[in-house]
């Protein structure tokens, strides 16, 4: 049996994957960050109890738990470095999990994980080299290199949403400025419309589906609004479209993938970005006798989380 | 025996590289580019005939034959996509001198190369994942992941020179704007020093030590002066760093590599360049609880073209 466990803020969610990519079975359970971290661990313990006895199996069945968190984990050792969402710092969930079953226990990137999930089982399934980003509050990556998911030296690799592409206005949360994340999140195109709303461009479909509450805007009103041909709404896209562009880009030339798939919120806005990005990506090829990897939507969504932490022991 | 061939504009270079990674005999020959390629192919062969039988070996001694190209290249076939300096598009390189030796033959780019020699005998030895960068004429890159040479799946990969980081005053002779390359090799600081010249800041040291023509200005010219004081030395020197500590952010937060290397005719600057690039990058650090990989000056010069050659079939 594997195990996936998906770490959120907002929920725990546990399932049982078999060699395929698919979930068996699931179960969740709310977060609720808050409390101490002993207390986040001891469900995670009963989650996978519980999944383990609804397949009628026992512990013994388990071959290896892997576990994605929103954060920055060693991946052998499962220290937690990191773990923003749930204030985390060097939390040793790797061992504690490791010591109660005595399997082999994996942690890794959220992203990361989707990325893996993705190549086992969705939109870069048999590839050897894939990059996935997902475009949503923030931009997280995820790199598959030879099949298996890399995260660098010290699990602090893959962080391309904090890849610095170019000056912004204001500075991302980590602290810099003219992080990837602060053009191509969705948080990024709703605080660039509020700030030309805020200059005077008050003449946009995107006020009028928000209801004249800037609070309102989302990246789905933007694009919806985009779609209708608004002024506005369509230098909001082009922008965010002109960053990504230039961070594929740079993934190309960095590391040439087989393909780049890209999920979270901004992209079920779907073709609606593909097709700009995959013309602004072709404008900005470095070298015209390759065909670089092209650029998908993935295929996992939600599901993603649990399938590619199950594999983490598959693909060291 | 292990062959390495370092074929560049200027020099075509050939050797035989011990299981250490030490040249034990080389040979060079005027590359005089604007030959037909058969003819600069056929120098290698005599060449590579020439060191094996300096050696008093035979062809059977042969292992492989690895050849560094300022260009890029399909690793196993040996097709060579593209070669600028040598006006190459589409040259079956690699089909042709395994046609002659009946042995196996790896084509790779030269500053991939130089980070394999790097790994297998030079500045970073032994570690797993490794990162070359290489500030001259233009600016090279080079990445080691799990101790092989990275190019990606299209052979593409790791032009790092040409990650875009911000914009320019000019643009990249790739065509785009914002290349790494066109703020931190010689080049760019050179026109960046002459912009600043033109626009009227002729009281500098720059000037002095160049004779009061713009021509002469090299990157050793501008860190002598800034050593010296000098103001506009100073700010060539500072915008350089300032965007080499990020493009170094970038691979950390990309790669995570164990460490970073630096070489070409920039990094002759030595602690002048290293220290505050050290302060810069630090400053840059995304994760606070991780100790990224430190950032050194590479080892080998010259030989890592031959050296690194020699291994291309051994990191496989």
């Amino acid at each position: 049996m594997l195990i996936g466990v998906d770490l959120g803020g907002t929920n725990i969610k546990v399932g049982i994957v078999n060699q395929e990519g698919q979930i068996l079975y699931q179960n969740s359970r709310t977060t609720n960050p808050s409390r101490p971290y002993p207390l986040i661990i001891q469900d995670i313990i009963e989650q996978i109890e519980g999944c383990v006895s609804q397949l009628n199996g026992t512990v013994e069945d388990i071959k290896s738990i892997g576990i994605g968190i929103p954060g920055i984990a060693e991946l052998q050792t499962g220290n937690v470095i990191y773990c923003t969402n749930l204030s985390w710092y060097d939390v040793p969930m790797g061992e504690m999990i490791r010591t109660h079953f005595n399997k082999p226990v994996y942690i890794e990137n959220d992203a990361t994980v989707a990325a893996l999930a993705e190549s086992v089982s969705g939109s870069t399934k048999g590839l050897a080299n894939s990059v996935f980003l997902t475009l949503g509050t923030g931009v997280g990556g995820g790199i598959i290199i030879n099949h298996k998911a890399y995260s660098g030296s010290h699990g602090a690799g893959s962080e391309i949403g904090h890849m610095i592409v170019g000056e912004n206005f204001y500075e991302c949360n980590c602290g810099r400025n003219g992080c990837l994340e602060t053009f191509t999140s969705a948080t990024a195109m709703i605080r660039y419309a509020q700030k030309r709303i805020r200059e005077g461009v008050v003449d946009t479909e995107i006020l009028n589906i928000a209801e004249g509450n800037i609070e309102n805007i989302t990246a789905k009103v933007i694009f919806d609004s985009a779609q209708k041909g608004d002024q506005l709404a369509t230098e909001v896209v082009e922008r965010m479209i002109k960053y990504l562009s230039i961070g594929i880009a740079n993934i190309h030339n960095m590391l040439d993938p087989d393909r780049i798939t890209i999920g979270g919120g901004v992209s079920k806005a779907g073709d609606a970005l593909l097709e700009p990005l995959r013309e602004a990506v072709a404008k900005l090829a470095f070298c015209k006798g390759v065909i670089y990897g092209d650029i998908t939507l993935a295929q996992l969504g939600n599901d993603a989380g649990i399938i590619g932490a199950a594999f983490l022991g598959e693909s060291l």
